[in-house]
């Protein structure tokens, strides 16, 4: 039987995935919430299910919540979801504050219900292949991981004052897939960063607009993410693994494989796929569909995450430091 | 409002198109018939709808009819579904016999519905790209067509034994991209083969597993093909346009960008899609859109044919002729 | 001991031959002579060698000959320098006459020197690579040779006036480099051209600027050639060899890897090494080193045609048949 | 005429300089000299010039001298010809003690000699191209630069005992290519390191085989480094340039353009050219032309590094400064 959803959110992220829903086998879109009444009635109209007038009535109707809504409201509506056993998928971060997540992390202990984080990247075909190919032993030992990261430009400046900056809106996904790469937890962090593209977001909110990260971890292998908020040529995102006995290289992707040849341009391929709708809209199907599987199946697969990660930002604005998060999912 | 379809025919390629249509805007599958009752009832039951009991009662249900039954029958299920004022797309090709193929035109002759052949790889994304950049004059006049279509590996016996051999079930394909990216219908056709893969299909079916075609059109565009039955690497599709100023190339599409760099290969790319089913699915979802938009509007775009081709093969095994085609449509 | 060599032709590529000469291990370079002094001697100067006033005294003064003069004189000194015992290199063609290279044939035998003609595809690394892989048996069974050959520009008028047609002076290099990939003769030959680029050279000499071929060797093989005479991304160079168990491209080359991704171009290559003087750089020095190391041991390199071939053109316009070429040498 | 040089030091790089002086145009290998007698005889065999009994000896002969001995000579050997007032070619490092190299810079104030170091790689084709792409503004502003440095294998264990450790041995190259792209010094130094491929290169000498950097300039520019003294693939040298308005990438480099493609890979490229000899041998032959142009003419060609450079370690082991690097040349 199809799994019944509600959508809690019906803004760009929210729209995206009521139509993976809509169209993933084993699940069924039930209803939707939304504050603006009108987002939400147009997404129950293209995909024929109920607006429900409160996050309580939406949760109450479904066996799984979707959290797409603003970043403040989702410890909220984790704990709300997870009290009322629902299986739960929330968009990242659980919080920009960490001793909200842990809050929320103690809130729900005892809940037995499945969470999933939405990572999306790790669910991406190529990246997913990479770790793949480190695991079964095709590279030999990992030895460096290097993450390449760049929007296609600039986020509106009303995103960037609430963001929480760069590392905790942009480089998060990178933390992530680091981690997932390494297999392991960094013990030690550097991190530095400028804005080049527009200084007044360093004068006006302390914040970067191009970092550059190194992290090692116990045993010593190290890992670089490089990140920009415009790359002229779109959306940058690259992964290498190299080990001691290879390397694979997760590159970026076109929507075909046109080359064209001319008088000044010579195997020029066609653009990259321009941002993470686009880009990352198999790793969203994926992540809609490991997490119908891992709501029906008490077992665990690899790439989900039940558990919450904690994280703390420490130091000056140059410094990020990352506890080894203990991964103790909710028992 | 959702055109309602008939499908006729659940094989592999009829599965394909249920799941399609499913999932295609602005079009239901209302029922589907084939002889093979466990099949149809399969099909049913995975999207929802009726099994038919007839071809007629089929098409008697539905707005539009999708023909993917076996290729002796198409002929008379284009006449019988076009005289019932039905929109059809049909599978290639309308039959193996010339004289049959002009019969049906005749036949439905004032029967004013839209007609189209599945020739998906118009619709395939790197293709249709290549061709749009030749016509918006990106590579000036064009000159040569360059067209490599591979298949992963032979067919049974059985489907050689009937297929009407190499040139009309397999390089079919590429006479339709052939004319496809002439924008022109050759006047001089050479063409070759052998039979080298399995040399008795030469010896038993007089038929090629290998062939080579050099087109040449009236004002002197030339278009090379090579086939062959067996690509030791997958499904090897590449489009090459070569015009006055520059070139576009259309090439070999894999699952993701993955690439593995190791001690005895370096930069060694995934395997391409392996075969029509995998390398065309785009365009085959692309061919039942347009199929769709093409039975609701009066308007005729440019990537549907909605007339019948003529095609006419002359001469001994090595030679291959096609008459211009005329490409009158039914009225 | 160096062998002393006697340069005949110091046009373009007699100079190119003058400065490998100059610096391949296992030559010198003792004397130049050209109808045109000022030619000879700013060659003589770069290289510290004599000018000899005729071909007889510089053929007199060498042990090997190379032969870089206008085509019309090279029948009469491959006999001249034959009979007085010298080693042989050659330009292509021997003669666009075919009795006269027959003629040159007889006269030449029993004059036991090396002869090579100036083939130099041959000596390319990447396309000496794919066949080398052939030999090896790494693409197993030999199928199918596509060979590209364009040309960046068109000739001038007074060259295509005396070259003997696209054919004869274009082709000519692909006839021999499809013989050393197929490592066989073709048995049949179908070739058609257009003059697209510039009509009135159809008009005025009856030659085409754009050709395509297909050949079949005895067991079936297939080779399909296309030529231009421009094209608008450079020189394009492209061999490819379909095997039972794989395929090798020896694709297009550029001065080195740079690529650039911008707002409107994404991986744009550098462009391709402009024509033969770059792109075949190697492969002048591997034929000027290969015909040293004929000329001095008697065993013959694999990679050494000391044979003249023999080619017939027949037929119309359109079609060109190549003869088996018997491969006997002078003896 | 032809300056004349005197060679000192004919162990591998010197023998490869000497092939390359002997033909240079504009210079004449005049003498070398090496403790190893055999060693230099050798070369003065194979290049037909002398051999001097001693480095006074070999620096009075000629006019440009060319120091390819152990590092622990350099600052000596600059001394003693810069007092000679020869011009100086002089492989990296000046020293590993950074106080010898400030000595060596006070010693040789007033010699008006032109001295370049043997920082080859910013005489690479494509890295050159790169940097010449970005001083051209086809990439806008620059913000980040990101190198990769891979070894194909671990040096003897002698040679990293006395080599003064990776970032001294192996990353000088990249601290100068960093500097080199950037156009800028670096103001900020992040470095860490581990000892993965031998644990014990960690425990016995207290260096890393595997590193990652992190530089920042004052301007905020970002600059990444990674090197490992073993990549599986070979040698892996990679430099990416991305600025405000595209990015450029110099790749890895291979001997053709062959690609490969059979059942279990699929357009696997050619080995990269194995090591620094077969990599980077354009760029030693254009250093040897770049330093007889600037040992000619009194104008400094930008690629020309006329100065000593002022590099100091500072600080434990994971973190290495530089110092901004004032450029001043000798008087």
């Amino acid at each position: 039987m199809a799994i019944k959803f509600a959508l809690l959110g019906c803004g760009r992220i929210g729209v995206l995935h009521a139509r993976n829903l809509a169209k993933a086998d084993g699940a069924r879109l039930e209803t939707v919430f939304d504050p603006n009444t009108m987002a939400a009635e147009a997404v129950a109209k293209a995909h024929g299910c109920k607006v429900s007038t409160s996050v309580e009535d939406a949760i109450g109707e479904a066996e799984a919540v979707l959290i797409a809504t603003s970043t403040a409201t989702h410890a909220d509506l984790i704990e709300l979801a997870a009290k009322a056993g629902k299986a739960i998928l929330c968009e990242k971060p659980i919080d920009l504050d960490l001793d909200r997540v842990r809050a929320c992390r103690k809130a729900i202990e005892g809940c037995n219900v499945p969470i999933q984080i939405g990572f999306n990247r790790r669910l991406d075909p190529g990246h997913r292949a990479a770790r793949d190919a480190c695991a079964a032993g095709k590279i030999g030992k990992l030895e460096q991981v290097v993450i390449t990261s760049r929007d296609p430009g600039m986020p509106p400046r009303g995103y960037t004052a609430v963001s929480g900056g760069i590392f905790r809106d942009m480089t998060i996904h990178d933390f992530d897939v680091a981690r997932f790469m390494l297999n392991d937890e960094p013990t030690e962090v550097f991190a530095t960063g400028s804005a080049l593209i527009d200084p007044t977001i360093g004068s006006d909110f302390g914040d970067f607009d191009s970092i550059m990260v190194i992290m090692r971890t116990a045993d010593g292998k190290l890992c670089h993410i490089n990140n920009s908020r415009r790359a002229a040529f779109g959306y940058d995102q690259r992964i290498e693994l190299f080990g001691s006995e290879g390397m694979v290289i997760s590159d970026n992707r076109k929507a075909h494989e046109l080359k064209f040849y001319g008088s000044t341009t010579t195997e020029s391929a066609e653009p990259y796929l321009n941002f993470f709708i686009e880009r990352y809209a198999e790793a969203y199907k994926a992540e809609v569909a490991a997490f119908i599987a891992a709501s029906r199946r008490p077992a665990d697969p690899s790439h989900v995450r039940r558990r919450l990660p904690r994280a703390r930002a420490r130091g000056g604005s140059r410094r990020v430091c990352q506890d080894r998060q203990e991964g103790r999912g909710p028992q």
